[in-house]
């Protein structure tokens, strides 16, 4: 059945003009005018923008204590239609048997939204660095190391990091590290603990900017001895945004995200009484003003590529699940829900304040992400042969953004209360009306997997990467 | 008559993909496929790109001595369909008055190509700081100063710059500079020919990188001081490129483009024998080898904006222009013509040398430099609602460029003898095959009269001109 | 008669310790312990701090409106016993006959204070460039250049500087310059007086930092184009100080000094009622507290040499001289007294706030500014063959700053009511006992016209100096 | 007995001038003309530079299976009169009982030249912690931790060092690190034997630049986080010195030393044949002739403190010592002896070929190790109360550095071969010849135990410490 919508403001990363879109078949087949009558149904989108569906490259979805993918509909009714996951390594197994594990004990035939994966990486044995040069056919394009989390088996030392940055290069697999530097946070939250200093908003204290700013750094220098690129998520503050933008420019393939919290929400939040602190507490922690003004002009100006939601409902939301680490601030469960909200956050606080224009949104909403993941063009943008994943975004609504309306299952909101400024109206997956105005009209296990192919984004400046990612498609 | 290009692969600045475009009434309609049965006439483009035609920021046709319009064929048989031209202020006249004078005297009914206007300010009187604000609304948007020629009207103060710059920015004008310190090279001029170093090469020493990077860092400091975006026409060297990407990362509306002979050519070509130094002539002058890897580096990374050609063909040629300047060097008329081959040039030396995507290329070539002076998304992208300028590009073809193909009315080739990869096989302006191949095709007097939108993407970043250039499309 | 100053505290540049000091015949001939039978006469210093009599490298006594050498006791009572003034180049005379000139007319038989010159060159015509290679020799090795006020022969073109640069390095010729930008000041002048802007606190408005910024960057473009050293008198703002520290550590010999009152005083002084902010007109002018901190931290850290007064008592003081400015703030006389409280100023906001160490108070009031302008080592230090010119020091005096004690010939002080500690006990010229305690015991005459040795500090690092400035002494 | 020594020119860290010193148990009590009937014993150094002896802050007799300290006379002999050991932890013993032990095992009654200690931490339990504020009044100053090494105790993770900034800036202690990143050494050495990369060259390529500076970064943010000074030793490379020179003028109390090898020797000698490149292996390694341009430049300019020797003269040289690690660069005992060429080197090297001044040779190699250390002013230079540690210096000999005229007891020279300029004459330690023309005129057991001073030359500009390290000596 042929869907045309007609009328609409089509944004992309570099323009917008007034055109229809012709879909068919989940794909997108045509777009201008006088396609009418190709069409079995028309949707009148007069008034509205259409966006490509958001690519959420940052969510946890039954990692680390997180609700798992029934709730990704959450997703959905925000405009993201696509979500990369991070699958952790099992103890013992190999990052593709541990990345099938969870795909089809969790993912598969429950996700609403499609999805693909980046792996964790947590047991790095001699077969890891065998296994990296073998993924990009599996599917697997990304890997993730903790620099951060001492004493537990996440924290990875820069032995393990180097060589894997060595062995995943040749293949474009693209390694991701949380840079933070778990040591001195280690050291920091003993001895406040051991200070009394119990409450959530000590987690501020434990994990000061510098100490991300330190691990920043050093994954800088591991990719400059490794020669590889390196991507790293979740840049919470200034000087580790400018290590990445000015290594970046002396010639070190280093690139980063931000995330929805960092850029709307300050450390403030963290000394809500009644321990509501612990809502907010995850790592790198929120951190001040200063900082959120920096990191939109880093997005702004392009200095990071993406902003993610870095979605991670704990399970038992607040009351049964953060308040587990009253009376040591070093135990409440790390993670905050952001996935449903990413999209309207970036408008009314992006676009709506002048801080991005609107393609800029697109970019950083949909395009980079899935450039940087490897699902682009499939995912990421509204052109010839993309998946129809479009979003009617009516820019006149306004509303508040509250739990009661959040479907990722649990108990709050972080964003409870904010001003919000236009909404996604209508969300199709794949040519498939799945979500209006905030309800959920789609089906469980509607989501497909989508395998990540190798030599993402930040190959693309590397040495004779451009061959590699840009074959002679001409020459099919 | 529609026209259908059906199965190029269409390049923009973000992705690539294969589709049909349909053509109506000089504009794209529709771009997809299943559009057969609505084209007159299909134009099969089968293992070919399809690329929007270029628009060249920078040409001189009929200032400082150079040919006129008639040439323009040049343009669009290299794939160029729109050129933006220097009309410069005659003494005594407005600015509007000048461009007027320019057009009608030269440009109207005569150019080929489609063509816009920067305004040179040559005769700044009081007046003239008046009449800025009041350009936009008559298609001005940008006007140029030069920060050098001693000795001579062009070369324009500090303080009238700084007046400029203030006068200008609250009407969107963009202010251009020519920067070189002009008291060095009067200064070094002298103390070279009074050694008896009158040789084409030794322009080159007359003119040494320093002397640009003061001046364009002084232009960034009357920027800062008039709190007004700035333009630095054609840098041609590291450091000077370095000072506008740092200056911008740090807050300064400051931008600038290079042009294809600073990538292509270096200052070697100056001590050719016979004089024939001569035609390589132009300021600033040809580089070192480690400029160009540094532009290449900048246009590649985005921290210079466009790619134009600066062609000023010089009346006379090398024999009867160029040789006028036989024993003083610093009479030798500049300029270099360039407007054919830069289509040619970036792609074998960009594109196919792998320093810069196809996508830059488009972005470089097009896109960018037609958002720098106002014309997008009128010009410089494949998009619906544009018009029909459109570039089959066979990336297949092999050749050599020669002065025997240049249509620019000049006796020689500056980029003579160089290798070329692909070539504009077909040229649409307007939705009119207008080039075939190298062979034009159309019309004297085809090319129309763009006027420039204000608030070009100088203004992109500056305070509160999101609403500005972004007006919500939707509410019209 | 042999004089041994005891028990006193010896501070210089790197150390401090107890011993005597034995003066014969105007030089220091010994320090140490066991001295007294060589005395004539013992000067008990026990608690007293025993410091080289300052060197202010920057004072005006008759140029510029100011009062002239008759006052230099002023410098004596205040503890510096050798000033460097500006003698201005006399229209059609050559450098030589206007320092000689300047010389005789005012400062032979009258100056109380040894002194030296640097020439101000206002009419550089192209027998300037001639004699300038032939100064050396004559005591000149400094020259200063006005890149600032536009429409007087005081400001100086680019190539000028440039082409002096060029001849003076050979020779060790230190070239300075006052680093604003004229045709900006000029234009801001204009505009805030035609706004109906008149008051002192324009003045500030009219110079912001980025006009000395831009020309401080210009001058160190200079120096690098003519590969010579320069000096950049009175800096006053973080930025420029900035833009020296920077292009010194790049590798370029630029240098600079700040000033007392740009240390001490905030441009807040402008605004004073009554037309008293007259008081504080000097260009640069005054700056915020920001820019305070920045320069005590430059001058700790040694990114600037030294500290001068720059003292210009404007002939007729407030009431008959700064009064003038009444109307126009751009024709109130610069200038402000301060040679007289440098010391104090020095060690009450710098030593005793902890901002530099007594040994980096001696270096910037003595010993550097001597290095710099070629007295160094017959001034600017404590040691064996030197100039006996002592200070005794008192740490402990308290008093407050007022225009009561202030004996060079103005109505008003700066300074007035800030509170001073230490003071400047006893102070020595050639081993003269001269003023004690604020009162001046010397005779008008005495000081002596020290000859300027070339090649100074400024040529420390430059290329081959090494061997130019440090004669094997011991082969002497 | 009293000695003067006369007509030589004393050198100091800013001037030089011809004096008499007149020497008095132990101490310099006079220095001036006229002193001749004060002395017993005249010496006379006509045409010789007078020079403070040489203080080596960084040595190793006895730790690491280095030689001991009755090989100390190779010190002397070569100009320099004190000495910093490291002194290593013992195994469950506290620092002062390490340090006790180390001494009276090894140096006591033993040591020829006066001699000062670091503690080398390597048993971080808590109690060190407990212990670190009660050092200085032990005379223990400086603490070194190793960030390499891995595998052994040496090495320490980022959490001790951090702690042990903490709990060191109130008392003054100075943290000194081997900055190198211990997890990257051992990988690319497991890697290389892997490839059967054994040859001393490969040394090199285990411990590349990279892997320095990354450590060097990191212990500056160790710094900033625990916000204490660091001391980092043996600084190697270009971007490390960077690193340091950039953090410090950023206002982190970061400070650095260098080694004569990193001046003079580059990585080339490790690839000598027949395993003489084993000679040469010392951590971190010998760098390419770029690196040694710089540390030239950072010595000069005062962005390096001093240059110590790291002298490790290893138990049976090469032939019993080095062999060794045949067949595996990795276990090649490390340690290059330089503490009895220092002098000649710097003066060679340094002063003869016009990279630093006498005033900057005399800085960095005696006033300011000093100043680091916590021994100034009893050492480190000459004046008034100073120990009488003299060389009287001859600046016409010329010879070439042999093992033959070496002291410190091993089989072979690094500096083998190179020209000598200059060389010390005679030696004078606290007042008495101890070496002359390279003979040893001394006694064992003649050194004498310095105890450190803490609040050292790290702590000049850290906040409040003005106060501390400057006591207003007056009052006393």
């Amino acid at each position: 059945m042929n869907i045309l919508i007609k009328n609409g403001v089509i944004v992309s990363a570099i323009d917008e003009y007034k055109a229809d879109i012709l879909i068919e078949d989940e794909k997108i087949v045509a777009i201008g005018t006088g396609l009418d009558n190709r069409a079995d149904n028309i949707i009148d989108a007069t008034g509205k923008y259409i966006l490509p569906g958001g690519v959420d490259e940052h969510v946890h979805y039954g990692s680390f204590g997180s609700m798992t993918f029934e709730t990704s509909d959450a997703a959905i009714v925000g405009g993201t239609t696509t979500i990369v996951d991070f699958a952790p390594q099992q103890k013992g197994l190999s990052i593709k048997e541990s990345v099938k594990l969870h795909n089809e004990t969790l993912a598969k035939g429950v996700s609403v939204a499609d999805y693909s994966f980046h792996c964790v990486v947590t047991d790095p044995s001699d077969k890891i660095f065998e296994e990296i040069p073998t993924l990009a056919k599996e599917g697997i394009s990304t890997l993730k190391f903790f620099m951060a989390y001492k004493g537990t088996p996440l924290m990875i030392d820069d032995s393990t990091i180097f060589k894997a940055l060595q062995v995943a290069k040749d293949s474009g697999v693209t390694i991701m590290v949380h840079a933070e530097n778990g040591d001195i946070v280690d050291t920091l939250q003993k001895q406040l603990i051991s200070e009394g200093k119990t409450d959530p908003k000590y987690h501020a204290d434990s994990r000061p900017p510098l100490v991300e700013v330190e691990a920043t750094k050093r994954a800088i220098y591991l990719s400059r001895m490794a020669d590889a690129p390196i991507f790293i998520v979740h840049v919470s503050c200034k000087e580790a945004m400018e290590a990445i933008r000015d290594a970046n420019i002396q010639g070190t393939p280093v690139y980063g995200e931000t995330c929805t919290h960092y850029l709307t929400l300050t450390e403030e939040c963290l000394a809500k009484p009644n321990f509501e602190g612990a809502k907010y507490v995850c790592s790198p922690p929120l951190r001040k003003q200063e900082h959120l003004d920096s990191l939109w002009e880093a997005v702004n100006k392009g200095w990071l590529l993406a902003v993610g939601s870095d979605h991670c409902a704990v399970k038992g939301g607040f009351e049964k699940g953060k308040r587990k680490g009253m009376g040591d601030f070093s135990t409440i469960p790390n993670g905050c829900p952001g996935v449903q909200d990413r999209l309207a956050l970036m408008w009314t606080y992006g676009v709506e304040k002048g801080r991005i224009s609107r393609q800029r949104f697109v970019d950083l909403f949909a395009t980079t992400p899935a450039k940087v993941v490897g699902l682009f063009p499939q995912k990421g943008q509204i052109a010839i042969g993309s998946d129809a994943d479009i979003v009617i975004f009516d820019p006149d609504f306004k509303g508040i953004i509250s739990v009661k309306d959040s479907l990722y299952g649990s108990d709050y909101n972080p964003f409870e209360g904010l001003e919000q400024i236009g909404r996604a109206e209508k969300v199709f997956l794949r040519g498939k009306l799945t979500a209006e105005n905030g309800k959920f009209l789609g089906n469980i296990g509607q989501g497909k997997y989508i395998k990540a192919k190798p030599f993402g984004l930040c190959y693309e400046n590397f040495k004779n990467s451009n061959t590699k990612i840009q074959p002679k498609v001409i020459a099919e």
